[in-house]
C-alpha cells in the first residue's frame, strides 16, 4: 500500500471510530424525587436524609482559604474526640515519629491475637482537609471495634507541603514500623484520599523493594482522580457528601497535585501495577460518588490475582460508613474489616 | 397508668414517629444526561448504550399475553444456541428428570478437578420469561468458562404452573442429584429470578432437612420483590434492562405469585433465615436496578456469618454480566464465579 492509500485508510478508520463513538448515545435520565430508603437503620436514615454538603461547589480559591477551611474542620471535631474515645474505650496520644506527626490510639482491651499487630491509618479529606483531631474518628473506630493498636499519620498537607508530601510522611511511618515488627503483622487503612494513599503506599513500597504489609483496607478510595468512572455521573447530586465530580474534593486534589499529572499512579493508583499487593478489603455505598472508583479498583485487583473483598452498603454516600460509631452500619463495616484483618494478618 | 393515659401515650408516640418520618426529606435529583462510561470494554459500551427496553412499562395483561411474550423470546434465542455452544465448546441435550424438563450442558473439556462436580442452573426471567432455549445462555457460559457440567432446569412457569411450581421443579432436580453424588460437589446458580430461586432452594432444603450444596452463585437476585431497596429509585430510568420498579418484571412476579404474599421468603428470600447457607458469590453492576437487592443480600449473609463474596461491575445494568460470551467483562464474571466454585466445592 502506498503512502497516500495508507492515509486514506487511516482517515477511514478514524471516521468509522468517530461514528461508533457518536452512536453511543448517552442516557437521558429524568429528574427524580428519591426518598430515604427504609432498608437501613434509623440512624443511617438520618445521615442519608441530610441535604447536600454546604458549599460543595464553592471551594476555596487561595492557599489561605484552604487552610482556613481545613483548620475549621479540625476545630469542630476536636471537642468530640474525648467522648468518642470513651465510647470506643481507647486512649489517644500525639507525638512525632522521625519528624512526622502521628497519633497513637491504644484500646483498653487489645485482644490476644492482636497483641503483636498494628494498623497504620492514613486519613481522608481530599489530600487537603482533616488535619490533627479531624483525622482521628476513623482511626479511633478501628482501634475500638477491632481492638487493635492504631497509628494515625497526621501527614503534611497543602499549603504546608504538596504532592508527594502526604505519601512521603505515610511512608516514613511505614518504614519505621517494619523495622520494629513483622510487616505481615501490619495493616494499612484509610478512606477517600486515605484509601488512595493506602494504595499508593503499596506502589511506593514495591518501587523501593520494601515488604508488603499483611493486609490493607482502602475505603471508597480516590483511585482515579481523572474523573473517569460511571458513578461520577450516575450518583452526582445524589451523594450528599462529595455531590459532584466538579466539587470541592477535586479542587482540593488539584491543589495538592500542584501541577503533577493526575493520571500518575501515585495520584490515581488504579493505573499502577497491582501485582503482589496484599489482601485488600474495599468499602463503599450504593450512593457513593466513588462507587465506580471502588468497584473498578476491586476488579483491577482481582484481575491482578489479588485476594480482594468488596463491601457495598445500602444507601450510603461517600465514606458514610465511618460517620458515627453509634450507627449500626458503622459497627458492621468495621467489624467486617476487622474479620478480614484477623484472617490475613500475621500474629 | 390507666387505659385512657395509655391511649394518649400511644397516640403521642405515633404522632412523634410520623413527624420523624416526615422530617426525612427525599433527595431532589435533577435531570441528567449520562454518557456511556469510557471505563468498560467497547463491547460492553455498546450494551450500555442501548436504549431502555422496549415496552418495559407495557407488560401483558392476560395469561395468553404473557405466554406469547415468553414464547417469542424462546423463538428469538433458539437459533443463536448452536453457534454459542460451538464458541463455548459445549454439547446441549434436553430430557426430563422425574418429570421436570432439563437441559444437560456438557463441555468438551471438563477439567480434572471438575470431573465429579455439577452445577445446577435456574434461569432468570421474572418467573415467567425465558423458557426452553431462552434459558440456556447463562448455563452454556458457565459450562464453557468453568469447564463444568451443568444441568439447567427448564421449570414450569405461568400459565402452566404458578408459585411454587418453579421452586418445586428446581427442588426435584436438586433432590435427584444429591442421591447420585456428594452434595458438596454441587453448585447452584442463576440470576434475577434464578438468583432468587437459588436462594429459595437453600431455604426449602433447610426446611426439608436436605444437605446444602457446596456453593451457590445468585446473580443480581430478586431477593426482595416488595420493591424495597434504594437502587429501585436511584437506578430507575438508568438501568436499560429492568428500567423501573413499576415495569414488566414486577408485573410478571405478581403473575407468578398468584396472590401469594410477596414478602414470603420463598418469594423474597432476604426475609428468610440464612443460617447455614453455603458459601455464596453474588454479582451485580453499578447501574443495576437490583444493586440494592444484591448488596442487601450480601450483607444479610455476612451478618448470618456466611462466607459471601460480592462482585459489582462498572456501568452494567441488570444481568448484563451474562449478556454475550464475546464480551471481556462476561468472561471475567464467569471466571470469577468459577474460581469461587473451585475454592469451595468438593472434588
Amino acid at each position: 500500500m502506498n503512502t497516500r492509500n495508507k492515509i486514506f485508510c487511516l482517515l477511514a478508520i478514524l471516521i468509522t471510530q468517530s461514528a461508533v463513538s457518536q452512536s453511543l448515545a448517552p442516557r437521558e435520565v429524568p429528574a427524580k424525587t428519591i426518598p430515604v430508603p427504609s432498608t437501613v437503620s434509623p440512624q443511617m436514615q438520618a445521615i442519608i436524609a441530610q441535604p447536600l454538603r454546604t458549599n460543595w461547589d464553592k471551594p476555596p480559591t487561595t492557599p489561605e482559604g484552604w487552610k482556613q477551611l481545613s483548620d475549621g474542620i479540625a476545630t469542630t471535631v476536636a471537642p468530640l474526640i474525648p467522648a468518642m474515645s470513651d465510647r470506643m474505650g481507647v486512649k489517644v496520644e500525639n507525638s512525632t515519629l522521625n519528624g512526622v506527626r502521628i497519633y497513637t490510639i491504644t484500646p483498653n482491651n487489645i485482644t490476644p491475637e492482636n497483641s503483636k499487630r498494628l494498623a497504620i491509618h492514613v486519613h481522608g479529606g481530599c489530600y487537603v482537609l482533616n488535619p490533627r483531631e479531624a483525622s482521628l474518628p476513623e482511626a479511633i473506630f478501628m482501634a475500638g471495634f477491632a481492638h487493635m493498636k492504631v497509628i494515625s499519620v497526621d501527614y503534611r498537607m497543602p499549603p504546608e507541603a504538596y504532592y508527594p508530601g502526604a505519601l512521603d510522611d505515610a511512608m516514613t511511618v511505614y518504614k519505621a514500623q517494619i523495622k520494629l515488627m513483622d510487616p505481615k503483622n501490619i495493616a494499612v487503612f484509610g478512606s477517600s484520599a486515605g484509601g488512595a494513599l493506602t494504595l499508593e503506599m503499596m506502589l511506593r513500597a514495591k518501587k523501593e523493594n520494601l515488604p508488603m504489609p499483611g493486609a490493607i483496607a482502602p475505603g471508597t478510595p480516590m483511585s482515579d482522580v481523572t474523573k473517569k468512572g460511571d458513578t461520577f455521573q450516575t450518583n452526582a447530586m445524589l451523594d450528599n457528601v462529595l455531590v459532584s465530580p466538579d466539587g470541592f474534593c477535586d479542587a482540593a486534589t488539584v491543589f495538592y497535585a500542584n501541577g503533577h499529572d493526575l493520571k500518575d499512579p501515585m495520584l490515581s493508583p488504579i493505573y499502577g501495577d497491582l501485582q503482589g499487593f496484599p489482601p485488600t478489603i474495599l468499602t463503599s455505598g450504593t450512593r457513593d460518588l466513588l462507587l465506580s472508583n471502588t468497584v473498578r479498583m476491586h476488579r483491577a485487583l482481582r484481575r491482578a490475582g489479588i485476594e480482594a473483598s468488596l463491601q457495598v452498603y445500602e444507601g450510603q454516600s461517600h465514606a458514610q460508613f465511618y460517620r458515627d460509631d453509634r450507627i449500626p452500619e458503622v459497627r458492621e463495616a468495621f467489624e467486617e474489616i476487622s474479620i478480614f484483618f484477623d484472617k490475613h494478618l500475621g500474629k
